[in-house]
């Protein structure tokens, strides 16, 4: 069963032509372990994401009567900053219905490409809901971010760019929200190179395409939360279930840490910003979850609109698991020299102290006492563990340690 | 006067192209407002910057005794991962002396490829006398960051790139440091396409080279102090100095607040991570110091390893910066309700609260009264006055605010 006719996607690579980047397919040396991985990078695609993709076409295909009544789509995210810029460059009226929870550097990014933003009190299913009555009302077209023949194949124009970007290739890992990504890749990729396998990756409290792949029918979540918020999507497409069932060969599934985990090592070693559900793949990659050896693997990185403040958030949380950012507090008698004699023993062992609280009387301390909070910078818990046992063989009693 | 032959810079191209990323030319929407700018993105070469081709063409180019002594470099930070992979791959001993205050992450980073690291105790000039020391005793070969005609070619196959990957070119904008980088570049292009305008760009407490420029001769400064800590250099080059003074159209000074808002503004607009020394063109390309209009012009994006603890900090300084987090101190009486009804304030207006602090007795306050400390999350100072109007009018005294 065809699902998606290639015609449609080269006719989709053919009206992107002028506006897409082709982003490009860069080797990771930091990922290629087990086999060698190749990031296709569309966090670095105009808006930030694949979705111009699927959106940008969509809205190609439109008729003048419907481009006349213009498009509305409903997202807190990278559909809607796809929309807007497609909308914009087709000189088409569109509203953006966002749930006025959504981060505010989303809402300013959608409303900086000129299209009219609502801004929606409550939840996702609230700004939809408006998005319907308005639409029943304008006669407007509804965009929908994925369960949509024509935003897939917009999305498929991905699997053939890698197609020209590397010869060989024997998998590709995909990110899975309500699956409008990977159904276009993987009935393109299958079609044109069969042999090629297609993982998807979902995150562990958002994987409603996971349970239906898994039970053959489609499932609703009650709920879904997870670090990888542009995939919250509580029931897969009608038509990205079919293809997914038809075409995906498997869907893996990662942790928020792992995927906070993979979004650090994508800026350090990569130089590259993503957001969680960008780097689903890179995180089954990082941990070892897809069961091939020696091949050629492309990882989708599908996005990278990231709130900057969730990012400092993810750079914390990391260094302090990975014991490269390490707390203690060490209980001081109140006499002088103390302050100096810690700094020194830290200094030694090469630890860099980037925060220092010195207090009288903390609790659990005797009243005569004070206590020091201390953040150092250490390069692992076992540097860490040098430091902490030379303070405690000089005497000093560690009260707590945060890692 | 020829101070660069375009031979050695196209033998650096081949001697490259199995090794180094052809770097790929992004057009930026967000600088493109009174010129159309493109990023030359050297931040995601290998090793993270550019370093690298100036370094592997060097060394492939020593013959088979000096490749025997190994090489030697000095280096807190880019030069010294680009002389590491370099000598991993020709399969030489390479031995990179570090000061101890460098970052622990650059210090890793070398470590990882699998080189001899000598960390010394002090600043710069303390691992640079070890070095020499060093290579007296073992006669191996000192790879200059910059200063040396081979880096030089290496770093001058930038330019070659651009010139394959843009029709139209009116000007460069390049980070200056040593100025080996700048020198390359310049040399090259002045050669094959005189028109090209080249300009570099300093950060204003470490512009030695602005300073030569400006001097018609070689000055050095006694003392730098930059957050673009990768272009901290006290006296330029003899070579490059001459080639700076003889091919570059002007030098160009931009502040460390400019410097970290384009770092910020590559992470949010481009999803790029870059360090300071690698974002100075951008910084001066954002805040209209080019003096060009209606041209097409490359700013280089020189390198990406930054220090995430410091891509935090820059994170977190340049939003409140910008009023996208603000901070207030807030008088409260010490009486039920009060932390409700400032809540609601807040929110009502829509800002969005990271961060709170309710406490007794503070300084500054009645014994009877408490203050609240809020951090919150606001679109830009207007939106943050307005809360602050609101919550006066409602009879709240406000203590401090920090922007």
């Amino acid at each position: 069963m065809n699902l998606l006719s290639l015609d449609k996607v080269y006719e989709a690579k053919e009206v992107l032509s002028n506006i897409a980047r082709k982003t490009s397919l860069v080797h990771s040396n930091f990922l290629s372990k087990n086999n060698k991985i190749f990031l296709k990078s569309e966090n670095l695609q105009l808006t930030g994401s694949f979705k111009l993709r699927g959106a940008y076409y969509k809205i190609s295909k439109l008729s003048d009567e419907q481009k006349k009544k213009g498009v509305i789509a409903c997202s807190a995210g990278n559909h809607a900053q796809g929309v807007a810029l497609a909308s914009r460059e087709n000189n088409i009226k569109a509203t953006i219905f966002i749930p006025a929870t959504a981060p505010l550097s989303k809402v300013e990014a959608t409303r900086a490409y000129g299209v009219d933003v609502a801004l929606i009190d409550g939840v996702y299913d609230d700004a939809y809901n408006e998005a319907v009555k308005f639409q029943e009302k304008t006669g407007g077209v509804f965009i929908h971010p994925f369960d949509d023949i024509d935003v897939i194949a917009g999305q498929g124009t991905i699997a053939l760019e890698i197609l020209e970007q590397l010869d060989e290739i024997d998998a590709i890992v995909v990110p899975i929200g309500g699956g409008g990504l990977i159904s276009g890749i993987a009935a393109t990729i299958k079609q044109l190179k069969p042999t090629c396998r297609v993982y998807g990756v979902q995150a562990k409290n958002a994987d409603s395409m996971y349970e239906s792949f898994k039970a053959h029918k489609r499932l609703e979540l009650s709920s879904v939360n997870t670090f990888a918020d542009g995939t919250a999507v509580k029931l897969p497409g009608e038509l990205t279930y079919k293809i997914c069932d038809e075409y995906v060969d498997d869907i893996i599934l990662v942790e928020d840490d792992e995927i906070a985990s993979a979004v650090l090592s994508l800026m350090e070693k990569e130089k590259m910003v993503s957001e969680g559900a960008g780097a689903l793949s890179v995180a089954a990659i990082m941990f070892d979850k897809i069961p091939l050896k020696d091949k050629n693997i492309v990882a989708i990185v599908s996005g990278g609109n990231i709130d900057v403040n969730i990012l400092s958030r993810v750079i914390n949380r990391a260094l302090l698991k990975t014991g490269r950012i390490s707390n203690i507090t060490v209980e001081l008698l109140d006499k002088p020299g103390q302050l100096k004699e810690v700094s020194s023993i830290i200094a030694q062992h090469g630890a860099n102290v980037i925060r220092v609280r010195h207090n009288q009387g903390g609790e659990g301390t005797d009243i005569n006492d004070c206590y020091l909070k201390i953040s150092m910078e250490t390069r692992n818990f076992e540097h860490f563990n040098q430091i902490k046992e030379d303070l405690a063989k000089k005497g000093y009693n560690i009260l707590s340690v945060v890692q």
